[in-house]
Protein backbone atom coordinates (compact mmCIF):
# COMPACT_ATOMS: atom_id res chain seq x y z
CA UNK A 1 0.00 0.00 0.00
CA UNK A 2 3.05 2.16 0.93
CA UNK A 3 5.17 1.27 -2.40
CA UNK A 4 4.29 5.13 -4.36
CA UNK A 5 5.55 6.70 -1.11
CA UNK A 6 7.82 3.98 0.69
CA UNK A 7 10.42 6.39 3.25
CA UNK A 8 7.42 9.22 4.14
CA UNK A 9 6.51 9.73 7.59
CA UNK A 10 3.40 9.73 9.03
CA UNK A 11 1.47 13.52 8.74
CA UNK A 12 4.36 14.50 7.48
CA UNK A 13 5.43 16.44 4.30
CA UNK A 14 8.35 14.19 2.70
CA UNK A 15 11.52 15.66 0.95
CA UNK A 16 9.66 16.37 -1.97
CA UNK A 17 7.83 19.60 0.06
CA UNK A 18 11.03 21.39 -1.55
CA UNK A 19 9.95 21.70 -4.74
CA UNK A 20 6.60 23.10 -3.36
CA UNK A 21 4.70 26.44 -3.75
CA UNK A 22 2.83 27.42 -6.47
CA UNK A 23 3.58 25.18 -9.64
CA UNK A 24 3.69 22.15 -6.96
CA UNK A 25 -0.23 22.78 -6.20
CA UNK A 26 -1.04 23.88 -9.39
CA UNK A 27 0.73 20.18 -10.40
CA UNK A 28 -1.48 18.64 -7.70
CA UNK A 29 -4.62 19.94 -9.31
CA UNK A 30 -3.85 19.05 -12.82
CA UNK A 31 -3.24 15.29 -11.32
CA UNK A 32 -6.13 15.65 -9.33
CA UNK A 33 -8.30 16.55 -12.45
CA UNK A 34 -7.26 13.46 -14.72
CA UNK A 35 -7.14 11.30 -12.25
CA UNK A 36 -10.51 12.07 -10.98
CA UNK A 37 -11.78 11.71 -14.98
CA UNK A 38 -10.02 8.79 -15.84
CA UNK A 39 -11.56 6.55 -12.54
CA UNK A 40 -14.22 8.41 -11.09
CA UNK A 41 -14.35 9.88 -7.90
CA UNK A 42 -15.24 6.58 -5.62
CA UNK A 43 -11.61 5.12 -7.43
CA UNK A 44 -9.71 7.79 -6.66
CA UNK A 45 -7.29 7.58 -4.36
CA UNK A 46 -4.84 11.27 -2.63
CA UNK A 47 -1.71 7.91 -2.99
CA UNK A 48 -2.87 8.01 -6.36
CA UNK A 49 -2.87 11.98 -6.96
CA UNK A 50 0.06 12.45 -5.30
CA UNK A 51 2.02 9.71 -7.50
CA UNK A 52 0.35 11.30 -10.50
CA UNK A 53 1.66 14.59 -9.37
CA UNK A 54 5.09 13.47 -8.51
CA UNK A 55 4.78 13.87 -5.01
CA UNK A 56 4.49 12.71 -1.30
CA UNK A 57 0.55 12.11 -0.48
CA UNK A 58 1.70 14.61 2.60
CA UNK A 59 1.70 16.95 0.33
CA UNK A 60 -1.59 16.72 -1.28
CA UNK A 61 -3.18 16.61 2.59
CA UNK A 62 -1.02 19.72 3.02
CA UNK A 63 -2.33 21.66 -0.07
CA UNK A 64 -5.82 20.63 0.08
CA UNK A 65 -6.80 18.66 2.95
CA UNK A 66 -9.18 15.43 2.29
CA UNK A 67 -10.28 13.78 -0.51
CA UNK A 68 -13.57 16.16 -0.62
CA UNK A 69 -11.55 19.05 0.04
CA UNK A 70 -9.14 18.15 -3.53
CA UNK A 71 -12.18 16.98 -5.38
CA UNK A 72 -13.95 20.63 -4.53
CA UNK A 73 -10.51 22.45 -5.18
CA UNK A 74 -10.33 20.05 -8.77
CA UNK A 75 -13.99 20.90 -9.97
CA UNK A 76 -13.73 24.41 -8.78
CA UNK A 77 -10.79 24.74 -11.33
CA UNK A 78 -12.08 22.33 -13.85
CA UNK A 79 -15.36 24.88 -13.84
CA UNK A 80 -13.49 28.16 -13.33
CA UNK A 81 -14.39 29.37 -16.55
CA UNK A 82 -18.40 28.26 -16.25
CA UNK A 83 -18.34 29.14 -12.88
CA UNK A 84 -16.80 32.62 -12.95
CA UNK A 85 -16.91 34.17 -16.50
CA UNK A 86 -20.40 34.98 -17.36
CA UNK A 87 -21.11 38.27 -15.76
CA UNK A 88 -22.27 39.06 -18.58
CA UNK A 89 -24.43 36.31 -19.06
CA UNK A 90 -25.93 36.55 -15.41
CA UNK A 91 -26.08 40.65 -15.91
CA UNK A 92 -27.22 41.15 -19.29
CA UNK A 93 -30.65 42.40 -19.77
CA UNK A 94 -33.19 40.16 -18.57
CA UNK A 95 -35.08 39.97 -21.75
CA UNK A 96 -32.96 37.25 -23.11
CA UNK A 97 -30.95 35.75 -20.63
CA UNK A 98 -32.26 32.59 -21.38
CA UNK A 99 -30.54 32.52 -24.75
CA UNK A 100 -27.45 33.74 -23.35
CA UNK A 101 -27.24 31.13 -20.79
CA UNK A 102 -28.32 27.96 -23.06
CA UNK A 103 -25.63 29.57 -25.55
CA UNK A 104 -23.16 29.75 -22.71
CA UNK A 105 -23.89 26.33 -21.66
CA UNK A 106 -23.70 24.55 -24.96
CA UNK A 107 -20.29 26.07 -25.80
CA UNK A 108 -18.87 24.64 -23.09
CA UNK A 109 -20.08 21.44 -23.49
CA UNK A 110 -19.11 21.68 -27.48
CA UNK A 111 -15.23 22.49 -26.52
CA UNK A 112 -14.16 19.31 -25.95
CA UNK A 113 -11.09 20.75 -24.01
CA UNK A 114 -14.01 21.80 -20.99
CA UNK A 115 -16.17 18.90 -21.98
CA UNK A 116 -14.08 16.53 -20.49
CA UNK A 117 -13.91 17.44 -17.16
CA UNK A 118 -17.36 18.14 -17.17
CA UNK A 119 -17.90 14.69 -17.55
CA UNK A 120 -15.97 13.37 -15.21
CA UNK A 121 -17.74 15.78 -12.38
CA UNK A 122 -21.79 14.92 -13.45
CA UNK A 123 -20.24 10.73 -13.55
CA UNK A 124 -19.04 11.62 -9.75
CA UNK A 125 -22.25 13.62 -8.65
CA UNK A 126 -24.11 11.10 -9.88
CA UNK A 127 -22.66 8.26 -8.67
CA UNK A 128 -21.16 9.44 -5.05
CA UNK A 129 -22.63 11.54 -2.20
CA UNK A 130 -19.74 13.51 -1.37
CA UNK A 131 -19.43 14.70 -5.17
CA UNK A 132 -22.65 15.52 -5.47
CA UNK A 133 -22.46 17.64 -2.16
CA UNK A 134 -19.56 19.17 -3.87
CA UNK A 135 -21.40 19.95 -7.25
CA UNK A 136 -24.65 21.36 -4.93
CA UNK A 137 -22.12 23.58 -3.20
CA UNK A 138 -20.57 25.02 -6.12
CA UNK A 139 -23.21 24.91 -8.91
CA UNK A 140 -25.47 26.18 -6.37
CA UNK A 141 -23.57 28.70 -4.44
CA UNK A 142 -21.69 30.25 -7.28
CA UNK A 143 -23.91 30.29 -10.39
CA UNK A 144 -27.60 29.30 -9.92
CA UNK A 145 -27.97 31.61 -6.64
CA UNK A 146 -26.81 34.41 -8.77
CA UNK A 147 -29.34 34.11 -11.44
CA UNK A 148 -31.96 33.62 -9.11
CA UNK A 149 -30.79 37.14 -7.63
CA UNK A 150 -31.55 38.70 -10.76
CA UNK A 151 -35.07 37.18 -10.48
CA UNK A 152 -37.78 39.20 -9.17
CA UNK A 153 -39.72 36.55 -8.44
CA UNK A 154 -40.68 34.57 -4.82
CA UNK A 155 -40.04 31.25 -6.23
CA UNK A 156 -36.81 32.38 -8.25
CA UNK A 157 -34.65 29.55 -6.16
CA UNK A 158 -37.15 26.69 -7.82
CA UNK A 159 -37.65 28.60 -11.56
CA UNK A 160 -33.40 28.56 -11.69
CA UNK A 161 -33.26 24.71 -10.83
CA UNK A 162 -35.60 23.89 -13.42
CA UNK A 163 -34.11 25.92 -15.84
CA UNK A 164 -30.98 24.33 -14.94
CA UNK A 165 -32.65 21.32 -15.19
CA UNK A 166 -33.53 21.23 -18.73
CA UNK A 167 -30.04 22.58 -19.88
CA UNK A 168 -28.49 19.50 -17.65
CA UNK A 169 -31.06 16.91 -19.37
CA UNK A 170 -30.00 18.14 -22.47
CA UNK A 171 -26.02 17.55 -21.97
CA UNK A 172 -27.00 14.46 -19.94
CA UNK A 173 -28.80 12.91 -23.61
CA UNK A 174 -26.44 14.94 -26.12
CA UNK A 175 -23.06 13.86 -24.46
CA UNK A 176 -23.28 11.27 -21.58
CA UNK A 177 -26.25 9.12 -22.94
CA UNK A 178 -25.56 10.44 -26.45
CA UNK A 179 -29.00 9.89 -28.17
CA UNK A 180 -29.81 10.31 -31.70
CA UNK A 181 -30.80 13.05 -33.46
CA UNK A 182 -30.30 14.73 -30.34
CA UNK A 183 -26.80 14.41 -30.24
CA UNK A 184 -26.06 14.99 -33.72
CA UNK A 185 -28.32 18.05 -33.64
CA UNK A 186 -26.80 21.09 -35.13
CA UNK A 187 -26.13 23.34 -32.10
CA UNK A 188 -28.33 26.25 -33.09
CA UNK A 189 -31.00 23.92 -33.45
CA UNK A 190 -30.49 22.78 -30.00
CA UNK A 191 -30.54 26.57 -29.10
CA UNK A 192 -33.52 27.45 -31.01
CA UNK A 193 -35.60 24.46 -28.69
CA UNK A 194 -33.90 25.11 -25.31
CA UNK A 195 -33.56 28.78 -24.78
CA UNK A 196 -36.95 30.32 -25.04
CA UNK A 197 -37.88 27.17 -22.28
CA UNK A 198 -34.83 28.56 -20.39
CA UNK A 199 -36.33 32.21 -20.71
CA UNK A 200 -39.85 31.01 -19.95
CA UNK A 201 -38.29 29.17 -16.58
CA UNK A 202 -37.09 32.28 -15.31
CA UNK A 203 -39.20 35.14 -16.62
CA UNK A 204 -42.67 33.77 -17.16
CA UNK A 205 -45.44 35.30 -15.13
CA UNK B 1 -12.08 -17.04 -9.19
CA UNK B 2 -14.47 -20.34 -9.36
CA UNK B 3 -15.18 -20.58 -5.49
CA UNK B 4 -18.98 -19.95 -5.80
CA UNK B 5 -19.07 -22.72 -8.26
CA UNK B 6 -16.16 -24.61 -7.48
CA UNK B 7 -17.29 -28.06 -9.12
CA UNK B 8 -19.18 -26.50 -12.70
CA UNK B 9 -17.84 -27.91 -15.98
CA UNK B 10 -16.39 -25.06 -18.67
CA UNK B 11 -19.99 -24.12 -20.10
CA UNK B 12 -21.80 -27.09 -19.28
CA UNK B 13 -25.07 -25.61 -16.81
CA UNK B 14 -23.91 -27.83 -13.59
CA UNK B 15 -26.44 -29.35 -11.34
CA UNK B 16 -28.95 -26.48 -10.19
CA UNK B 17 -29.99 -26.54 -13.63
CA UNK B 18 -32.41 -28.82 -12.34
CA UNK B 19 -33.90 -26.26 -10.38
CA UNK B 20 -34.45 -24.57 -14.04
CA UNK B 21 -37.73 -22.64 -15.38
CA UNK B 22 -39.23 -19.68 -14.75
CA UNK B 23 -38.90 -19.05 -11.05
CA UNK B 24 -35.53 -19.44 -11.39
CA UNK B 25 -35.10 -17.19 -14.29
CA UNK B 26 -36.88 -14.69 -12.14
CA UNK B 27 -34.67 -15.56 -9.28
CA UNK B 28 -31.71 -14.59 -11.18
CA UNK B 29 -33.26 -11.36 -12.95
CA UNK B 30 -34.25 -9.86 -9.28
CA UNK B 31 -30.71 -10.87 -8.57
CA UNK B 32 -29.32 -9.18 -11.56
CA UNK B 33 -31.37 -6.05 -10.32
CA UNK B 34 -30.28 -5.98 -7.14
CA UNK B 35 -26.65 -6.38 -7.82
CA UNK B 36 -26.60 -4.31 -10.35
CA UNK B 37 -28.73 -1.70 -8.19
CA UNK B 38 -25.84 -1.94 -5.56
CA UNK B 39 -22.58 -1.80 -7.43
CA UNK B 40 -23.28 -0.26 -10.47
CA UNK B 41 -22.52 -2.13 -14.12
CA UNK B 42 -19.00 -2.31 -13.80
CA UNK B 43 -18.30 -3.39 -10.54
CA UNK B 44 -21.29 -6.43 -11.39
CA UNK B 45 -19.83 -9.81 -12.75
CA UNK B 46 -22.15 -12.96 -13.80
CA UNK B 47 -20.82 -15.02 -11.32
CA UNK B 48 -21.51 -12.57 -8.29
CA UNK B 49 -25.30 -12.47 -10.00
CA UNK B 50 -25.13 -16.39 -9.71
CA UNK B 51 -23.91 -16.66 -6.56
CA UNK B 52 -26.64 -14.05 -5.02
CA UNK B 53 -29.24 -16.02 -7.24
CA UNK B 54 -28.20 -19.37 -5.91
CA UNK B 55 -27.52 -20.76 -9.29
CA UNK B 56 -24.24 -21.59 -11.49
CA UNK B 57 -22.65 -19.02 -13.47
CA UNK B 58 -23.10 -21.26 -16.69
CA UNK B 59 -27.26 -21.06 -15.84
CA UNK B 60 -27.19 -17.31 -16.09
CA UNK B 61 -25.25 -17.14 -19.82
CA UNK B 62 -28.19 -19.90 -20.63
CA UNK B 63 -31.15 -17.71 -19.98
CA UNK B 64 -29.08 -14.49 -20.86
CA UNK B 65 -26.20 -14.91 -22.67
CA UNK B 66 -23.59 -11.88 -21.88
CA UNK B 67 -23.61 -9.43 -19.12
CA UNK B 68 -25.05 -6.87 -21.02
CA UNK B 69 -27.64 -8.93 -22.24
CA UNK B 70 -28.59 -9.93 -18.53
CA UNK B 71 -27.99 -6.02 -17.68
CA UNK B 72 -31.11 -4.92 -20.84
CA UNK B 73 -32.78 -7.65 -19.42
CA UNK B 74 -32.72 -6.58 -15.69
CA UNK B 75 -33.53 -3.17 -16.84
CA UNK B 76 -36.31 -4.15 -18.90
CA UNK B 77 -37.91 -5.88 -16.40
CA UNK B 78 -37.28 -3.00 -13.86
CA UNK B 79 -38.48 -0.18 -16.67
CA UNK B 80 -41.79 -2.26 -17.86
CA UNK B 81 -44.15 -0.41 -15.55
CA UNK B 82 -42.22 2.52 -16.70
CA UNK B 83 -41.95 1.61 -20.85
CA UNK B 84 -45.26 -0.76 -21.45
CA UNK B 85 -48.11 1.14 -19.16
CA UNK B 86 -48.68 4.61 -20.71
CA UNK B 87 -50.79 2.92 -23.34
CA UNK B 88 -53.15 6.19 -22.50
CA UNK B 89 -50.51 8.60 -21.55
CA UNK B 90 -48.92 8.14 -24.86
CA UNK B 91 -52.06 7.47 -27.04
CA UNK B 92 -54.64 10.02 -25.11
CA UNK B 93 -55.45 13.78 -26.53
CA UNK B 94 -52.26 15.64 -28.16
CA UNK B 95 -53.64 18.73 -26.07
CA UNK B 96 -52.40 17.71 -22.61
CA UNK B 97 -49.79 15.03 -23.25
CA UNK B 98 -46.92 16.89 -21.84
CA UNK B 99 -49.21 17.02 -18.24
CA UNK B 100 -50.09 13.49 -18.88
CA UNK B 101 -46.12 12.23 -19.64
CA UNK B 102 -44.90 14.85 -16.54
CA UNK B 103 -46.84 13.50 -14.35
CA UNK B 104 -46.29 9.53 -15.30
CA UNK B 105 -42.20 10.39 -15.08
CA UNK B 106 -42.56 11.70 -12.20
CA UNK B 107 -44.66 9.27 -10.20
CA UNK B 108 -42.47 6.82 -11.04
CA UNK B 109 -39.52 8.61 -9.68
CA UNK B 110 -41.52 9.52 -6.22
CA UNK B 111 -42.75 5.83 -5.95
CA UNK B 112 -39.52 4.49 -3.85
CA UNK B 113 -40.32 1.14 -5.67
CA UNK B 114 -39.55 2.31 -9.09
CA UNK B 115 -36.83 5.40 -8.24
CA UNK B 116 -33.88 2.49 -6.60
CA UNK B 117 -33.40 0.67 -9.91
CA UNK B 118 -33.90 4.27 -11.98
CA UNK B 119 -31.09 5.50 -9.64
CA UNK B 120 -29.48 2.22 -10.27
CA UNK B 121 -29.91 2.29 -14.58
CA UNK B 122 -29.12 6.10 -14.55
CA UNK B 123 -25.88 5.86 -12.68
CA UNK B 124 -24.66 2.67 -14.58
CA UNK B 125 -26.00 4.37 -18.11
CA UNK B 126 -23.85 7.70 -17.01
CA UNK B 127 -21.04 5.57 -16.28
CA UNK B 128 -20.77 3.05 -18.60
CA UNK B 129 -21.36 2.93 -22.47
CA UNK B 130 -22.86 -0.79 -22.47
CA UNK B 131 -25.23 0.07 -20.27
CA UNK B 132 -25.63 3.97 -22.08
CA UNK B 133 -26.37 1.46 -25.17
CA UNK B 134 -28.84 -0.11 -23.74
CA UNK B 135 -30.49 2.59 -22.36
CA UNK B 136 -31.16 4.32 -25.93
CA UNK B 137 -31.96 0.84 -26.99
CA UNK B 138 -34.89 0.30 -24.24
CA UNK B 139 -35.72 4.18 -23.96
CA UNK B 140 -35.77 5.54 -27.30
CA UNK B 141 -37.03 2.45 -29.07
CA UNK B 142 -39.86 1.04 -26.60
CA UNK B 143 -40.62 4.74 -25.43
CA UNK B 144 -39.62 8.04 -27.00
CA UNK B 145 -40.34 6.79 -30.35
CA UNK B 146 -44.19 5.93 -29.72
CA UNK B 147 -44.52 9.36 -28.56
CA UNK B 148 -42.67 10.82 -31.77
CA UNK B 149 -45.01 8.79 -34.37
CA UNK B 150 -48.01 10.86 -32.39
CA UNK B 151 -46.55 13.93 -33.48
CA UNK B 152 -47.01 15.14 -36.74
CA UNK B 153 -43.48 17.10 -37.59
CA UNK B 154 -40.46 16.42 -39.53
CA UNK B 155 -38.55 16.94 -36.14
CA UNK B 156 -40.93 14.52 -34.35
CA UNK B 157 -37.73 12.74 -32.73
CA UNK B 158 -35.85 16.10 -31.54
CA UNK B 159 -38.70 17.19 -29.62
CA UNK B 160 -39.48 14.04 -27.85
CA UNK B 161 -36.02 13.67 -27.00
CA UNK B 162 -35.59 17.78 -26.14
CA UNK B 163 -39.06 17.18 -23.55
CA UNK B 164 -37.45 14.13 -22.41
CA UNK B 165 -34.14 16.28 -21.92
CA UNK B 166 -36.48 18.57 -19.53
CA UNK B 167 -37.62 15.07 -17.07
CA UNK B 168 -34.32 13.74 -16.88
CA UNK B 169 -33.20 17.00 -16.15
CA UNK B 170 -35.32 17.17 -13.46
CA UNK B 171 -35.11 13.71 -12.31
CA UNK B 172 -31.57 14.44 -11.88
CA UNK B 173 -31.37 17.50 -9.83
CA UNK B 174 -34.56 16.22 -8.12
CA UNK B 175 -33.94 12.49 -7.25
CA UNK B 176 -30.27 12.38 -7.89
CA UNK B 177 -27.71 15.37 -6.60
CA UNK B 178 -31.04 17.26 -4.55
CA UNK B 179 -30.57 20.37 -5.04
CA UNK B 180 -32.78 22.87 -3.01
CA UNK B 181 -35.23 24.21 -3.47
CA UNK B 182 -36.19 21.60 -6.24
CA UNK B 183 -35.60 18.40 -4.06
CA UNK B 184 -38.31 19.28 -1.34
CA UNK B 185 -41.05 20.95 -3.83
CA UNK B 186 -44.34 19.57 -3.42
CA UNK B 187 -44.52 17.36 -6.71
CA UNK B 188 -47.34 19.76 -8.17
CA UNK B 189 -45.08 22.76 -8.13
CA UNK B 190 -42.93 20.68 -9.98
CA UNK B 191 -45.75 19.46 -12.54
CA UNK B 192 -47.20 23.03 -13.08
CA UNK B 193 -43.57 24.47 -13.93
CA UNK B 194 -42.36 21.19 -15.96
CA UNK B 195 -45.71 19.53 -17.72
CA UNK B 196 -46.38 23.49 -20.35
CA UNK B 197 -42.45 22.75 -21.02
CA UNK B 198 -43.08 19.45 -22.22
CA UNK B 199 -46.18 20.36 -24.06
CA UNK B 200 -44.55 23.01 -25.42
CA UNK B 201 -41.43 21.05 -27.06
CA UNK B 202 -43.90 18.06 -28.78
CA UNK B 203 -46.57 20.67 -29.79
CA UNK B 204 -45.65 24.34 -30.02
CA UNK B 205 -45.66 25.28 -34.25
Amino acid sequence: MTDAAPRRGRGRPARTESAAGPATRDRILDAAREEFSARGYDKTSVRGIAKAAGVDSALVHHYFGTKEQVFEAAVEGAMAPALAAPEAIVDGPLDDVGERLTRFFLGVWENPTSRTPLLAIVRSAVNNDTAAAVFRRLVAAQLMRRIAARLDAPDAELRTELAAAQLVGVAMLRYLIRIEPLASADVERVVAGVAPVVQGHLTNP
